[in-house]
């Protein structure tokens, strides 16, 4: 069975490999654009469908407010670089914002960074994976209606290929990034060509009309049109993730560091803020119409639109506008589309697992997930992260704008504690710096940390307050969930190390005073003759064999069994008139302790080790609770003597059946 | 959460019992008579309203026949007691049927009819609760529909009270079955009164006609009819079962006990006969219609027949037309049934763990069965059978028109094959008998069990040619998979005492050349202390701490403590490129091994006692997997050293805390 699977996880993940290994060249600057873009940058594959889906509700003609909406969120991502790229001079140690929130605001306010980007982790690969699923039904229309299953697929590919520590090559990952801007960047230059040049052809879901929701009325009029406007650009802001990347990631870049990563925050911001835009101003310009349920709110004609219409992306439908329905840009566009997602979710796959055994080190999350497993990946991160998008795919359908609702809080939440942790940093460097030039500048930082702090500040009230009900709520409660978890798993590691610490009073070359070895016998077999000759080879200060006599029969037996074969170690006979057998057990050990309180009491268990699955339903049962029971005796050890059954040797390859080392008669003591 | 388990435990099962409380007794014939006929006498519950459902499908003349099927049950019946006479005698141990295939057939046969008979016995328990949940909804109309629910109650019930040990009063058994004994009677008697006086009123249903089922258009005729009288009277030899249990309790009736039991068992068959016969005949004179499916077989008047009528059993119906509907007479007979019903089921409760446990004495059921529980029941086998019946009524729906087509099946293969084993005892008998009038009695003996086995063997081929395919076959896979799975394990239980049986080649008093104890260390905290001390304490030939090297920096703060410590043991860092613990460790076993193979080497593990579930996730995940691996290396024996943590305390009132027997340093050696 152990083999079996062995086996498969050796064709799953490969050979392992040596701890050294680990040791790589740093990252050069030209290669770290792309790969720390890919995340901020997928989201065009998205963001700009949801801010139009959203004033979708309030018809057509709202519609053609969603450049604008564009335009404030990459506003607010501006903000949000220029302030982290103070905070990355500050803290080159790729750290992130945990470390800041951590170190200038407390370990709680770093334990709730961490959980809400724990949670944003897990957001990114379910997001990112269902958006590529639709991609993906985009180019095979077969495939539709299966997008869970799709999106499931490429999360165990995903996968896969971290355990095995695939996925390193830094070309590998940075080639598809690097095109997918290319192909972008072409389709719009081509679209404004064509737009100049009024040849720009139109969507496919151009001649469509928008069937407003009956909750508005009259377009993006009064409250509700803020409201709604509000909300678009609290969903659209999903294209502000991914700006993290860098900064979680200085310490693999090329010296200087801190420089480098500033200036690959500038050029992501750059082109993130060419491509949203870009796309958005083009999506109106061929007349994207996208809703949420296109058989409700979409209308041909005055009547309902074809039955086998699928609404694709709006990269999509912008490609087909440009580059034509079959053609080889179109394909192209979708192809590197679902590479620039896939590599968004893959970026995850290395900030999760990577958080994780930051704060596993610190004891905020279990031990096991700070090992490195046999590719050197953290395999228990990386799976916990699998299982949890997985989860969340299924739970939602791999939809995006139900997903997209609970998306970006945790960020949110991350960058505003962040900022404020900047703001309170640059207080501290105030008061100790003298130098006015320096202070000067130091307060230009901290005016920007404020600015950005404000900004984000106000974008996690406005995301909180159009989404809570929405879905957000699911997100709030993940991040709280994570955090009361981890503290009191901390609280509790902090008690075990504090109750486990050696102090003054305990001596390291203390002992027992005598050892008393008590041989459990349940009838006279070959592994009760091997547990009492290692119990007499440990040299106790004193021996004896236990029956507990909980059927007479088999006591008898026993006793004249013993007699028969001239055992030397005395035989006790603990009375048992309630057929148990730990409990006259416990009250024979305690007996022995209360006459000698400093003794060591070590009790003797044979035990047989079996092959089958099932054997070890008809054996060892006794064994096991008493075993259990004893554990809680203080001043006992357990020793279990094992003894192969032939059984035992097929599922085992290693080691030879039973070589016990008493062959030899000779060798009495 | 063991205490609690534990005082739940005691809230439903009581205080547990002494052993002495085994010795009863013996039980006399006038109540014998009763507890060992309730199992019998409980199907006129049943088997007449199978009888005549089974008919009804040729239509209601049909059912005019069901008087002669019963008639020929007895016949059947009658010989079964005779020949179990002889039986008795000839074993009076209480072995029953396993017992004398087992001695007169080989083991194979014994094992046979010990499943047939296992299979049975849940049959029994289902088939009885079944029935008797339905008596329960006719005093009860308003739990129509959760029959499953009823019965469930039931077993349930009958499992806590054969827990607690309790039903063991023998009056209190014996006087429900001597009740209905009686009200039945009079039942019987009241209306041959009426019917002679031309004063007999009609059942319920007498106002109904049957609609014959599409096969059967011409009534009663061809062979289509024959095949349908037989299936009634297979259906009907459910009156059948029960008959065993005084052949399998004689060793617990007062001597002369063989005597006895031949008895108990005629007086048996005559209540069973008068009983049946009486109610089938009374059931016709009052004119009981009862069908498999009411609103599909039933008319009145041409027309559908009441929606909310409900079809009571025959017994109630015939209650209802003799005492009246809303009478005493009515009520009591429904109660004692019920009773009834509950005893017979009461009876399996005893002969199933009986069994059961007889069985993994002899090696073919895991030796968890064989145990006596806290109140000297064999729970384990309660237990077992509680579920398979519970089990088997939710498959049913406690339908038992459809569980009576598995039952029978395994009496009968066990009756079979007993008088099989019968005749082959008589013709050893006689090769041994010189003596002419000993040998003609043994000769008429031959007689009655061949007449015997003839007619079961019949009656089983009867059973299996008509219902095999109507749920038989289920009863038979469960008797062959049962037989498998013993047969597979007794054959294992052989293997392994074969394996583990001391020939001259062991010695009792070789001991291992040396001792090696190796202590493995992953942090210097206090309970690698206590195992470093606990094993310096079984002075060995050699002592080594180990440091497993899977993170480079945790190894090294380990070796400054250490140093620090001023520990007394040497310490041996073993490499694990690939960052695993058991690999290095195992390899450095083996080399050690390879050296000296006649050592013995001791692993100390170091392990926390934990009091809360999810700290046994956190904690000692490598512990146990270390364990487990050791036990596959030959001459390698595994000592825990617990450490219990603080929150362990809770968990468990017994013992103090950590009581150390180490406190005292001035005890060094």
């Amino acid at each position: 069975m152990l083999s079996f699977l062995d086996a498969l996880k050796r064709i799953l993940v490969g050979r392992p490999f040596r701890t050294e290994r680990l040791k790589q060249a740093p990252l050069r600057k030209r290669l770290a654009l792309p790969i720390f873009s890919a995340s901020a940058l997928s989201s065009i594959a998205y963001a700009p469908d949801e801010v139009m889906l959203t004033l979708a509700l309030a018809g057509s003609a709202a519609m053609s407010f969603s450049p604008s909406v564009g335009l404030a969120i990459m506003v607010v991502l501006l903000v949000i670089i220029a302030s982290y790229r103070q905070s990355v001079k500050a803290y080159p140690s790729g750290g992130g914002d945990y470390q800041i929130a951590s170190v200038n605001l407390g370990p709680r306010a770093g334990t709730t960074v961490a959980a809400a980007l724990l949670v944003d982790f897990v957001l990114t690969v379910a997001v990112s994976i269902s958006s590529a699923s639709h991609y993906v039904i985009a180019a095979f229309p077969a495939l539709a209606g299966h997008q869970a299953w799709v999106a499931t697929a490429g999360v165990v590919i995903l996968t896969v290929l971290n355990l095995r520590g695939s996925g390193r090559s830094k070309l590998g990952a940075a080639a598809p990034v690097y095109l997918f801007i290319g192909v972008v960047l072409v389709m719009l230059a081509l679209g404004g060509l064509y737009a100049a040049t009024g040849t720009l052809g139109t969507s496919p879901s151009a001649g469509f009309t928008v069937v407003p929701d009956p909750d508005y009325p009259h377009g993006l009029t009064g409250l509700a049109g803020v409201l709604l406007v509000l909300r678009a650009f609290s969903t659209g802001s999903a294209a502000l993730t991914g700006v993290e990347v860098p900064i979680s990631n200085v310490h693999i870049l090329a010296a200087p560091k801190a420089r480098n990563a500033a200036k690959v925050l500038a050029l992501l911001g750059l082109f993130a803020a060419i491509l949203t835009l870009g796309t958005m101003y083009l999506a109106r310009a061929v007349k994207v119409n996208v809703v949420e349920d296109p058989t409700q709110d979409l209308m041909f004609n005055g009547g309902p639109i074809p039955a086998d219409y699928i609404q694709n992306p709006v990269l999509g439908q912008l490609a087909e506008a440009i580059f034509g329905g079959a053609s080889l840009g179109f394909y192209l566009v979708l192809a590197l589309t679902v590479a620039v997602l896939l590599m968004a979710a893959h970026t995850s796959f290395n900030s999760f697992p990577n958080l994780a055994s930051h704060l596993a080190t610190d004891g905020y999350l279990p031990r096991q997930l700070r090992t490195r497993g046999d590719r050197l990946g953290f395999s228990n991160g990386i799976l916990s992260l699998s299982i949890a998008a997985i989860v969340l795919i299924w739970l939602f359908n791999a939809d995006v704008p139900t997903l997209i609702q609970l998306y970006v809080v945790g960020v949110f939440v991350s960058f505003t504690l962040s900022q404020l942790g900047m703001i309170k940093h640059w207080g501290r460097e105030l008061a100790q710096t003298p130098d006015k030039r320096v202070r000067a500048r130091i307060h230009r930082s901290r005016m920007l940390n404020i600015a950005g702090f404000l900004m984000t500040a106000a974008v996690l009230v406005i995301v909180l307050g159009t989404r809570l009900i929405h879905g957000a709520w699911l997100a709030v409660l993940g991040i709280a969930v994570l955090f009361i978890l981890m503290d009191a798993l901390h609280r509790h590691y902090v008690d075990v190390d504090g109750e486990l610490a050696i102090d003054e009073r305990d001596s390291a070359t203390a002992l027992p005073a005598r050892v008393h070895a008590l041989v459990l016998v349940s009838s006279v077999r070959k592994p009760v003759l091997r547990a009492l000759s290692f119990a007499r080879a440990s040299r106790p200060s004193k021996i004896d064999a236990i029956v507990v006599d909980a059927d007479s029969e088999q006591t008898e037996a026993t006793l004249a069994k013993w007699a028969e074969l001239g055992i030397p170690v005395p035989i006790t006979v603990l009375a048992s008139p309630y057929r148990e057998i730990s409990a006259p057990l416990i009250e024979h050990i305690r007996s022995i302790k209360r006459d000698s309180p400093r003794d060591l009491v070590v009790v003797y268990i044979p035990e047989y080790v079996v092959g089958r699955w099932w054997e070890q339903l008809v054996h060892n049962q006794t064994a096991m609770r008493i075993k259990n029971r004893l554990h809680y005796e203080p001043g006992v050890v357990v020793a279990s003597v094992p003894w192969r059954l032939a059984s035992s040797d097929s599922s085992m390859s290693l080691g030879s059946l039973n070589s016990t080392p008493i062959s030899n008669p000779k060798d009495k003591p």
